[in-house]
């Protein structure tokens, strides 16, 4: 039986939750700044993936999406999100040769210019090449320039690793890719600049660089906005977290603010006692989260947020503990379903297989999580 | 193209590994311990969530197995684990209608006595047996007895719970439950004469108690020898984890000792640096984990442990770092796949779809994680 047209109270628990209203105004706040600041938005799908929140994306006039691994790309090529000048970047590094064949075999089934990746290592460039020559055609890539993960260092080793690439017959170079991490707007300036002089650097070599590409939701105003950045990856804004703010860890970067449309339906199962309650949602279900963020998760009960002591997730249960006498402890009753919010949207959604889609507390639609537990 | 015959090393990373001797080996400990103690063991699928591992547990000698969760019974219900006298005992309380209905549905379609629930509250247990009622059946249960999380108090409020269950037509009275957590041995020993002394004094009250389970891997010894038990629930035994001891989260407590025989399958994608390479396998894959562990993960190169700094797993990238001029850094290279040990089993098995079965570096079989994400 379905569940589709009945309350949100009536949806077994835990179940992930997506507030319809709160997740379109995040949305429209998203491109309406990227229209104003001409940025191109290329949402990071490894936050949501789910194909119905690409092609929402996609309507709303992303220029595609990035993904982190091979394998997300290709549940996602099939999904309507290709059309027109529509792509998929692939922001992770491949070292292994079986999936370059995928890599390089998605753009001769897809078509040229469909699916980009990133690379920063000679030999994957090699690598590709081969392929694509043996294929007959050009597998677009992108350097990708390090602030401290993978990557190439900034300016001249980028440039050099773009002098090369441009030889390689089978390889399309088409800019450069340079994540800067959810940071404070200065850190973001620092590194936009070191990203937006790199991509000059191979310029004045002779190279043409389309794409200049960086910036997560923390940094969207800041990496959006700066001259030369020709598109910005924010993942985390669809979801917002916390009572305010957006982002993840209930921290708020750079006063960004995006509402909180994501939520787990938790019940509590076991109440005999009086400081704790405990509920069905554990760790399994909100993943462990960012390390070190208090509170864990965030608790609602009857569409209020919640005062406790600590809640504590192990594997399969949320314990809700309050100090004694503590009048928030009777606001929670056996059988009662509450909501929490996690404090890490993009490892929380993929621990599902999908998520309740819910207007006006009414369960509309339940989509997919296309590309939950594609690793590799 | 099946990997089935083939080398672990060209597995696509990352993939989730199981050592076939390694792990046969803990089963085989475990067994042979408890034959001796003369203890049931009813393994805790939260754990390995795979039909596979079930069948194999139960064919070692388990009386059953133990799941968390409703809807993972649901799934291993149908793959041959419930013959002869074997049974499926959940151990989290349900406080939801529909799921109770799902409960005693399970029950009259595999017959009585094949699905055992344990509860703490009086409603659960009035629903339960009118739906039974109904059905024309007796649904099995069980109390469980608190240390600490869910449950009822060990002693008076336990006889009185059972007082009240046996009166309830649909019901049948099977014993009580106590999960012990992992704690060390002194601990274990007081909480093990809490759940027997509450087992007897509902004895005294004329009641029959013929199940009283307890215990997680790391007290198998000591609660397994434990007059008055009657069978352990250990798990994480299976996959053993770390260089030395069992469990998780590097801890061996009771100098309890299982070998090592999960490991995930990463591949080094980025090696431009010094002090870092960086590799395909993350948070995603490798779960949060124990928090405050160190190191977060064990990385082992060509069948050696590595000593490192540190690893960084953020979302989709475990960066392994190394103190300026370490030679260590200098047997890592790109493209090359190493293995790292997760310091939580079972939460990282939870984010699998399959786990490799290797015997002598060759892959022999696939094991669908059949559970996976079953988390109501």
């Amino acid at each position: 039986m379905s569940i589709i047209g009945k309350p949100v109270e009536e949806v077994s628990t835990p179940a992930l939750l997506l507030d319809l209203d709160k997740f379109q105004w995040n949305i429209d706040k998203m491109f309406k700044f990227a229209r104003k600041a001409k940025v191109n938005v290329r949402p990071h799908s490894k936050t949501f993936k789910a194909a119905a929140i690409c092609n929402k994306l996609i309507e709303a006039g992303a220029c595609g999406v990035m993904t982190q691994k091979l394998s997300e790309a290709e549940v996602l090529q099939s999904s309507g999100i290709l059309y027109g000048d529509k792509n998929i970047l692939i922001s992770q590094e491949i070292s292994d040769p079986e999936k370059l064949e995928r890599l390089v075999g998605m753009t001769v089934a897809m078509g040229q210019g469909k699916v980009i990746t990133s690379l920063d290592n000679l030999q994957e460039a090699e690598m590709i090449s081969r392929i694509a020559e043996r294929w007959k055609v050009k597998q677009d890539v992108l350097i990708e320039v390090t602030h401290g993960r993978c990557g190439v260092n900034p300016g001249e080793d980028a440039v050099k690793m773009a002098q090369r690439i441009v030889k390689l017959k089978g390889l399309n170079f088409r800019g450069i890719y340079g994540y800067e991490n959810p940071v404070p707007r200065e850190t973001a300036l620092e590194r936009n600049k070191k990203t937006v002089d790199t991509a000059n650097a191979i310029r004045a070599a002779g190279i043409e660089v389309e794409i200049v590409s960086a910036g997560s939701t923390a940094t969207y105003e800041v990496t959006g906005t700066y001259p030369g950045i020709t598109e910005i990856e924010p993942g985390s804004f669809v979801f917002g977290a916390g009572k305010e703010g957006s982002g993840y860890g209930w921290e708020t970067i750079n006063d960004v603010y995006f509402k909180s449309s994501l939520t787990v339906l938790t019940q509590v199962i076991s109440d005999n006692f009086e400081n704790r309650v405990v509920t069905d949602a554990g760790a399994k279900v909100m993943s462990g989260g960012h390390e070190g963020v208090e509170p864990v998760v965030l608790v609602q009960a009857d569409g209020e947020y919640l005062d406790f002591e600590r809640v504590g997730l192990s594997e399969e249960h949320g314990t809700i503990y309050f100090k004694e006498g503590d009048p928030n402890r009777k606001k929670l009753r056996w059988g009662q379903k509450i909501e929490f919010t996690p404090n890490h949207c993009c490892t929380t959604v993929n621990q599902h297989d999908e998520i309740m889609v819910v207007k006006d507390g009414y369960v509309c639609s339940i989509w997919p999580i296309t590309a939950r537990g594609k690793y590799q």
